[in-house]
């Protein structure tokens, strides 16, 4: 398997870009990656992309972007996994250089949320959930998540105020990164008398709608030694799968999915939890953030909320998790959520992400998925 | 980089499937091919499909797929490129094997067209357009190929029976083909008086709207020697887009990316047009074929209606040009036509394709593209 480096980046800011469309934030991002990398050429160009189809109406979305940054001619694919496309798009053109059939390929996450109908963002987030055995009886992916929340706190004893640790915290986080959507601190008290989504999630357990695209170049080993001094190597994957549907699962709280991919990127990259120094992930809601901090084997099950409570994975703890601020607080545009988390992890690793920042960070991991835990990819970087 | 087989292979018959939905096609192929392959078990499930998202309201499809067929815990996804999401997600599924990052990986192409008001099939299917440049002035996709077709008869002196030659062959070919939509003869006189779609594209020249799925299972070169004697080598792979809009192109009848995506596996491959024993080309109108035909190299530009007329491409002549029924006849269940493609130039090279067969077949080529020629991937297999 040949060697697989990170050798550009580029990201535009998550807001709602009313003024600009899906192929121009991809090519904002996109020129930005390629001016980073040296201006090298790619030969492949990797999409990560949910709604594409529902809300823009357009597919064929590899090549209408590949052609609007001068990449005609190119190799150029979409991949969608719903939430999780971004982060098995990085995964796509991982292969594709560690194959060997391309050198050097753009992978770019894009989303573009705003502009439409409520009705119709909220029909096309709820197409991650199943159609026919949930989404038909009325199940909305917050009220999905809901039920979860429900029973993590029954089950494990956190309280609502213990819950509402989590977004403070990325709040803390997201506000210090330029990229991020929601730029403000808040609190405790603001979180727990925010209005309900579907109870027990508030507002403030959301992530917000954004828009907004980010891009990560790829390149053999003997180009990106050439071209760069801060190479960050990909050094493992796990990629794993659950099924859609909750009803079908043995337990509601474990993450399966989360687990496997966890298991094959650190086995692959031949680390374990401890070693990680930084950590991006996927917390769309608070319940989230729980459920993935136990599955990747940073807390016991059951015991990421007391963990929190202690005051772990901070800024200045091992890991630092979602220095960014998160889905919750830097933004879910969400088939370019998961390549977001990879840039910025990356960025950790050469030492210029310009929010907060962790020191001496040599290994980091990146965890995105689609739908509740259904598609679940673990991208580990070393630098 | 690792060499990867074709180890198992299953199809559904292509049709009018009110009966089955689209989870049902691609498990009956699914569990098809996985037998085929002596029940060896995939550790990745790639998806080709188009329209999951905009007719069943459904995204996370590569999940929800693999946990119906027993699979849950794999990795999985979907790859999306219009009507060439098939081949794409073909070469993706190539890629996770010579990779190393799998031995096995099943490769499926799913498309559930029917079912849905003809308003809303012709509206996915435009997505395959520009919806900002294209569609939104109200082109619709037979139209938009029409354009080329009035060209290509102008330019090169073709007349509309000429032309008619296409699909006259493809019904000869798909009338022995048990999987075909189309089994049915016809005559040029029946194509020229069939009813217009968009001038001068008749009904006979277009491919039908159906169902079904196709699947392929790949298998590392250690794993495929072992489990059948028959392994067939995917030797060559090219990817390439252009414009999805025609107006940027600098001429119509240049479809550069077939010409990119050819030269690109024949060099992988080791071999020249003359080598191939036999072909399935993207057919989805009569004007296509033409085309593709020059740009693969099998006839000069603007000539190949004119070794149609010599009576080139049928049975017995080498190339032997889609033996199936191509999309024309055979069908074009948009996702999932590629991975049909690639079954289909497998089992001619096993010699255990059931309708026309192509004998001692060593060499064989697949074509595949979504949009007007926007994204291609040629992909040669041998025996």
């Amino acid at each position: 398997m040949r060697k697989v480096y990170i050798v550009g980046i580029g990201m535009t800011k998550i807001s709602r870009h009313f003024n600009k469309s899906l192929r121009e934030l991809f090519a904002e991002a996109s020129l930005k990656a390629i001016d980073d990398s040296g201006n090298i050429k790619p030969g492949a160009v990797v999409v990560g992309n949910m709604m594409s189809s529902s809300l823009q109406e357009q597919d064929d979305l590899g090549a209408l972007l590949a052609d609007n940054i001068g990449l005609r001619g190119s190799a150029a694919l979409k991949v969608e996994a719903a939430c999780g496309s971004g982060g098995f798009a990085v995964a796509t053109g991982y292969t594709l250089v560690a194959s060997g059939l391309y050198d050097i390929v753009l992978v770019g996450g894009v989303e573009k949320m705003t502009d439409y109908p409520t009705a119709d963002t909220t029909k096309a987030l709820a197409q991650a959930a199943d159609a026919e055995y949930e989404v038909f009886y009325g199940a909305s992916f917050p009220a999905l998540n809901a039920l979860l929340m429900r029973l993590y706190m029954e089950r494990y004893g956190a309280t609502r105020e213990d819950m509402a640790l989590w977004p403070v915290m990325m709040h803390d986080n997201s506000y210090h990164n330029p990229y991020a959507q929601l730029r403000f601190k808040t609190t405790i008290q603001h979180v727990i008398s925010s209005p309900i989504i579907a109870d027990p999630i508030r507002l403030l357990d959301s992530s917000p709608i954004g828009d907004g695209a980010a891009v990560v170049i790829l390149a053999s080993e003997e180009i990106a030694k050439k071209i760069t001094d801060t190479p960050i190597e990909i050094a493992g994957v796990g990629l794993s799968t659950d099924s859609v549907d909750l009803a079908t699962r043995e337990d509601l709280l474990t993450a399966r999915s989360i687990r496997l991919a966890a298991h094959k990127a650190y086995k692959m990259a031949n680390v374990e939890p401890k070693y990680i120094d930084v950590a991006e992930v996927h917390d769309a809601f608070s319940i989230n953030a729980m459920l993935v901090l136990e599955e990747l084997g940073f807390a016991e099950r059951g015991k990421a909320w007391k963990m929190l409570k202690e005051g772990r994975f901070r800024p200045g703890d091992k890991p630092t998790v979602n220095p960014s601020g998160g889905l919750k607080a830097r933004g879910h545009p969400v088939g370019a959520t998961g390549v977001y988390q990879v840039a910025e992890v990356a960025m950790q690793l050469r030492g210029d992400f310009p929010g907060v920042r962790v020191d001496k960070a040599e290994i980091g991991l990146a965890q995105n998925m689609g739908g509740v835990a259904v598609s679940t990819s673990v991208i580990i970087l070393k630098r």
